[in-house]
Formats: C-alpha cells, sequence, structure tokens
C-alpha cells in the first residue's frame, strides 16, 4: 500500500484536527497515512511515502515560524514526491491562510516535490490550492481536508499503481 | 472634504455591492467617496481623490482579466495616493481572494501608492490585507467592507487633514 | 513520444524565446513539444498533451491582462497534466516575475493540474518555481529555460513511460 | 528629524549589507536611520521610528524562520509607521526573494502599517516592492537598495514635516 506523511504544526489543536480528516480522507483514497507534529517525525515513514503534506496555522499573513524552521531545515529528501498544503486561521479568510498554502508550495516546488490539489475539477466541494479552515475544521471546510486527503490518496494511487 | 475613489469589476454583483459597502464606510469615516465601475472611470475624480481603491471578483486564483486590464492600462497618476484592495470569490475562503488582494496591491505600489488597510488593530472586524467577501457580502464579510472603508477615510484625513 | 505543449503572450518577444528555448530542453528531455501563442492555440496538440506550460510576460505585478484573460476562459481541460510556469520582466528580479508564476501556478492548480519545476534538487541551474528572465533571456536565464523544459520532459516520461 | 528604524536577519552579511545602504539613502533622504539585528532590537528607537523596514535572506521561498520568528512575536506597536521590505537572495531572481518581500508586507499590513516602495514613478532604479539583492549588493542591487532608503526618508518627512 501507498503511503502519505502528514505533517502539521498546531497550537490550539486546529491543524491537527485538519491533519486527522486529511488522513481519512487519504485513507478513503486508498492510501497509507500517518501524521506526525512537526516536532516528532517519522524519518523512515516519510522516506517511504509517496506524497507528504504540509500544515500550519496562519500566523501574521503567512505559515508559523515553527512550521518555517521545519521548511528551512527538513531532514528527509522529498524530491519526485507529491505534495499538497493545508492551513488554518483565526478567522473566515482574509487572515492570510492562502498565503500559508502559497509559502508551503513555494517551498516543496524547491525541493522537488510535484503539487497537487486537485482544484475545482474532482467534484464537490473544492480544494483550490489545498485544504483551509476557518478556526477548527467544521462543515464545508472539515469536507474539504477529507476530500483533499482523497484526492491525494487517489492521485498518488494513479502515478504509483500498486501491483497486487 | 477629502475624496476617495472606489474602482471595481463585477459580473454578478458582489464585487459591486461590496463597493457600496466600502463608501458607505469612507463617509462614515469622513470623506467623499465615489463608485466607479472598471468600464465607466470618473478621471477628474480619481485625480483630485486622496485614496483609490480597486475591488475585483476572484477568477483562477486571481483578479478577473479585465480589472487586470485595467490596471495594466490606468489612465490616471495614482503616485503618493494611498490605496487598499478589495475581493471577493464564489467561495468560502482559499479560493484566491487572498491572492487577489496581493496582486491588486503589488500593482498599486509599483505605481507608488502607498498601503493601507488598518489589519488587526483597529478593532473588530479585522481588515487584514483589505476587505473580502465569499459570494455576496453579508454579516461577517459585509462588517469588514464598511470597517475598512471607514479606516480608509479615518487615515486619508489624519495624513491629509482639512482645515476649515 | 509524449507531447507538452508551450503556451506564452510575448508582445517584445522576450517570452516568446523563452518559450523556445524551453522547447529545446523538452526535447533534449525525450518528449515532443510545441509553441503557441495566447492568439493561436493547438487544441489538439494540448488535449494530447501529457504536460501545458504557460509564460507570460511581467505587468505592475503579475501575469499581462492577454494571459489572464487565457487563463480564465481556457477552452481545453487540463486536468491530470503537468503544469510548470514561466515568465519574463523588464528588470532584473524584485519586479514581480515569480508572482507572474504563482498567479500562473495557481491557476493551473485550479485547473486540477499537477505542478512541477524542479526546483533546485536536479543540478544546476536550479529551476526554483520555473523559469523566470530578465528581458530576453541570455546566458544564466537562458540556462534556465532550457533546464526547465529538460526537468518537464524527463518527469512526464518518467510519469507515463512510453513503451516502444 | 524623524527616525526610521531598519530591521533585519542576516547569516552570511547579505541582508545586513542592504541595510546599511538602505540607512545611507534613508539619510540622503533627510531622516535619522538605526539598523538592527533581529537578535539585538533597540525598542525605544522603534517605538520612536515614523518608519521601519524589515529584510530577510530567502530560504526555501520565503523568509528565514528567524524573521518569521521575529515577525509572530513583534515586542514594538507598529499601528500607523510606514513600512518597507527588502530581500536578498542566492540567486540571479526567480528563488523567493519577492514572494520573501511580499510576506513582510503582509505581517506589517496585518499590525496596522502603511507600506511604501515608491515602485516605479521616483525615477531610477525602481523599487517595485521594496529593494532585493542577488547575494551581496553590488551595482544595480546596491543601487535599489540606497534608492528605497531615500524614498523611505523623503516621504517620512513628506507625511510627518519636521518644523524647526
Amino acid at each position: 500500500m501507498n503511503r502519505v506523511s502528514v505533517i502539521y504544526h498546531s497550537e490550539t489543536g486546529n491543524t491537527q484536527k485538519m491533519a486527522e480528516l486529511i488522513c481519512e480522507g487519504i485513507l478513503a483514497g486508498g492510501c497509507e497515512a500517518k501524521i506526525m507534529s512537526v516536532d516528532d517525525l517519522d524519518r523512515e515513514y516519510i522516506k517511504e511515502s509517496k506524497s507528504v503534506l504540509f500544515g500550519s496555522p496562519t500566523y501574521y499573513g503567512t505559515m508559523s515560524w515553527k512550521m518555517k524552521r521545519l521548511m528551512d531545515t527538513f531532514p528527509v529528501k522529498l524530491e519526485g514526491k507529491l505534495g499538497a498544503p493545508f492551513a488554518s486561521a483565526a478567522w473566515k479568510g482574509g487572515g492570510g491562510y492562502e498565503l500559508t498554502e502559497i509559502a508551503l508550495i513555494s517551498g516543496m516546488l524547491i525541493r522537488g516535490m510535484m503539487i497537487y490539489s486537485g482544484g475545482v475539477v474532482t467534484g464537490m466541494p473544492p480544494t483550490h490550492f489545498g485544504a483551509v479552515s476557518a478556526a477548527s475544521p467544521e462543515g464545508f471546510d472539515a469536507d474539504r481536508c477529507i476530500k483533499l486527503g482523497r484526492n491525494i490518496g487517489v492521485k498518488v494511487n494513479e502515478l504509483w499503481p500498486v501491483h497486487i
């Protein structure tokens, strides 16, 4: 079974809850998944993962400094893996969670990853650049997390078919 | 009385309604204001304005091409004026309205404007980079429009005091 | 042989020259390629392409309105294709060509594409988010165009192996 | 005399050299200026400053985590002050220094600052969103630093005239 790592930083638990919902979606998409906090990486699992997602709360318009520190010093090669971002914010849009997503995407591209979200073409709800949530993911925001996970799971198995 | 121009592109009416709410806020902040569609600029009013705001719907992750065309060919000097962006989107965050704001800010800075939103320090609701709205501005989104207008009106009168 | 479409808008010829260099790289990477201006799309070729690249000059801090118009109205489904951006600007960095790249990436993600540049991990020169050029691509800027094309060509053949 | 604070993070000395050139420009523009590393802030000077500039190297596509940590925890109120960003990168454009500038601008707007660069309308060289430099600032990149400083110094004295 293909593996996916879901790495997050969370102070309030909102981004962690997003990570959990995304994992649920990845399983539904047909892959294995493991969530890890920035402080507790499973390097072996990441190495074996076909895809790695990064999620951060939004502080002052972009990712938190703890997530940035991880991006600046990431200890495992990510080259060729599929990536996607997710981000929470205290507010209903407008506070920078999209900019957090773009900053995560930028870092992942620089490290040689491919980025994929599914955008608006894989059915509802849309997952334009990844998944975002205003505070704790409920309703539409929760659905987007699950959908992003599912999109990633399905795409991973399409790119790297598992022969049984 | 100091003047402020509020320029928008709108297909569905959502961004136009944002412009109207912003004008309401500008008046409350103590300035005159005029809203104009991208197709119907009042150049004389813009010239005399101390501040110019630009608003666009979000198409495919950033401003509409009609608003971009206006930014690329804007016929009035904007140098030294105070600017702020506003943006609507079809979705509850995550679809690019923040990126629309940033693209508008970028264009305004290049044209020599000063950018101001008030951020999170002028009381509730916050107006991080400007004002955003999911579809038609209601409730919190409407409040942010009015607040942005008010922040701009107040700041204009602070920077360029009107002596009676 | 896998096909790649390279679509550009160019007024001065700089972005067109970038497109030509990128094609050179794609061929070196083992795929077929065709360049097309925004005004002259070969829809059949795009449909058959495994990858589509978009390139634009930078006007007022992001893509030109003619490229934006194309992004807003693109007539061919791009879902599942591999994408990458390229951008020229009048200046040596700082004028917005990176923001043009990010805006193109955003639009491609929303349309369901996967984004890949190779970043800094495929050898010199680096192609962080795609390829950029200050005015006409020469030296380092030309090398980045060729490298981006090569990275895309190699990745396309890796993802969709051609069996002879 | 109006005061301006120039705050930077620098590992290699490149961003520090930018800060020094910017100070030179601020003096030429008619204000006092003081440069400070992220590790050694002069809070009293910042409080008294009419303008505060932030500069960072570019790591993995946006500001360094040490600069982000400062933005997340900044100990002095910045409300109403004039701001501008500057950023270095290891490469000739394309590696993210514009994205560093935008991320700094985003944080400054959220904290209630006004942003100003002078863009392309204050004479050569242009300073689109602030100042950028490929590695150590030389030639054109050094000129942009000095010009940004001068633009800020002049604007500060225009907004807050000093009566002798």
